[in-house]
């Protein structure tokens, strides 16, 4: 069996050109940049615009990602989708390179729907990939998916798929919720990522396995600092200073805002595009926004900045 | 300019075989009884799963439906999609073949978004289709996509693309919504179908174009009579009496709940299929709602049964 990814894991931004086609090159360094500094890669999160990615795109940009020599190991593509045959074809893809493993949001265009219909979505997806199925996380975001997945369910899909369901990312936001994952599951397997840095210092101490955070997209390192430090000295400043650096993107819409941040710093403009129905930040909200990370002392240390 | 689709339109059902494949042989037996009985097919709305289809399948559905030899000009394809490259794709196709119109559902993944950015999809959609894109209809559903089509988002569109913006389906089940968009724009050629029949006898008054409604794919022909008697002294008669067997479907659920009785009146089990998250109807449930169809009168004369 693989070594489970721990620690700390960016949901990769996905950088567009002026076609508002995906930029390989452009997302291979942002990949580069982020292993370098001891982050997992969650390819194709929420941060990464997956909805907005089609299927080809998704599979030719994880493809990219490993012919450029990005280590699989490193790699957690989300592979959910509301159709099936899409999630099947994702998770398989996601198998055959090797990557560490899926994280997989549940279909999300019908609501109300019942755990036995989320059951079986996830069932199908790994009875289809067979055997050898990459490890599967679940994927909670409530307020966006707005189908959840339930202490119920993960104890169901545990049971029938032990082998293969791995774990759990917790964008509820409610800690409650990520502790009763971690007390419920951690001892048999079950990786919990709440979904902020800032509940690494909550998280930890009971067995959670690291987080899985927009912001680690800007500030992995300090993040890092933070997981290997939880038990130092250092531990409530290194939180500290995570959590500043978060409450700044926090305030503006995130991801318009950290796209306007990574363009400054690779000196690329078209780094700001995102798809509809997202929208781009303006000159003056994002210099708002690069104003306040100067006066917090923020830095992308060694990003590579466009060649000139 | 093509004539365009008015009157009584159904979201057409998917049926999926022991595979849980489409099963396209049912699909245009499906689609072929429908307009025999004088529906317009809104092929991949939400009541036929459409989420659950993979661009792929829808492609090759429509494909498949006008090499049957079904009138591209009663064909009104859903074809919004999360991703724009897919909503693209889709539309191009509903071009190519002629389609009536597209029922363009906005990305539904990312909630609280913009009424700029829900236009930048739009515009996106139609300036990459590039001229003769077929007439885009709007898909107000905000219980599901989350993402309203407001009355002013109505407006811009209309404004910037009067020859391609076409209409709307109205699927809030708020009269008081479909009435604004038709007093606001039916006047400027902008179709607005509220998405029940039940609606019928206030809409079509005012300007409304027909309907786009789930239970067309039960009872298309007293829906039809509904539509073409409004003026006539049968008028409240046929409204109630389409009102009744729509009232059986809503009180369970209702894609499965249909798939049920087209399984009983087709002879054929698998047409109970349904992809997850969506469960299927029990024998028992089912069982349930064709006892009160029947004592309603319920019938769907000449629906084609499996060969024996």
């Amino acid at each position: 069996m693989t070594k489970r990814l721990h620690g700390v894991i960016a949901p990769v931004l996905t950088p567009f050109n002026d076609k508002l086609e995906p930029d390989v090159e452009r997302f291979i360094a942002h990949c580069r940049w982020l292993v370098d500094n001891h982050a997992g890669l969650a390819i194709f999160g929420t941060n990464s615009e997956a909805a907005s990615l089609s299927v080809g795109e998704r599979l030719s940009l994880a493809q990219a990602l490993v012919e450029a020599g990005i280590p699989a190991a490193m790699l957690m593509p989300g592979t959910g989708a509301c159709a099936l045959p899409d999630a099947v074809e994702l998770t398989r893809h996601a198998t055959r390179i090797g990557a560490s493993g899926a994280l997989v949001l549940p279909p999300f265009y019908f609501k109300g729907v019942s755990d036995d219909g989320v059951f079986a979505y996830y069932a199908e997806i790994i009875e289809r990939v067979g055997s050898g199925c990459v490890p599967i996380y679940l994927y909670h975001i409530p307020q966006l998916s707005q189908v959840p997945i339930t202490l119920g369910l993960i104890e169901r899909l545990l049971e029938r798929y032990p082998g293969t369901i791995a774990g759990a990312k917790d964008s509820s936001g409610d800690w409650k919720n990520s502790k009763a994952m971690i007390d419920n599951f951690a001892t048999a397997g079950f990786d919990v990522f709440p979904a902020s840095e800032s509940l690494l210092s909550q998280a930890l101490p009971i067995g959670g396995a690291g987080c899985i955070s927009a912001t680690v997209n800007m500030n992995p390192a300090g993040i890092h600092r933070l997981f290997e430090g939880w038990q130092g000295p250092e531990a409530a400043k290194l939180q500290a200073k995570a959590d500043a650096i978060r409450t700044i993107f926090q305030a503006a819409p995130m991801i318009p805002a950290m796209k306007h941040v990574v363009s400054s710093f690779a000196a690329h403009p078209s780094w700001r595009r995102v798809r509809p129905p997202l929208v781009a930040l303006g000159d003056a909200a994002g210099g708002e926004v690069l104003a306040r990370l100067d006066a917090a002392g923020f830095d992308m240390p060694g990003y590579p900045r466009r060649p000139q």
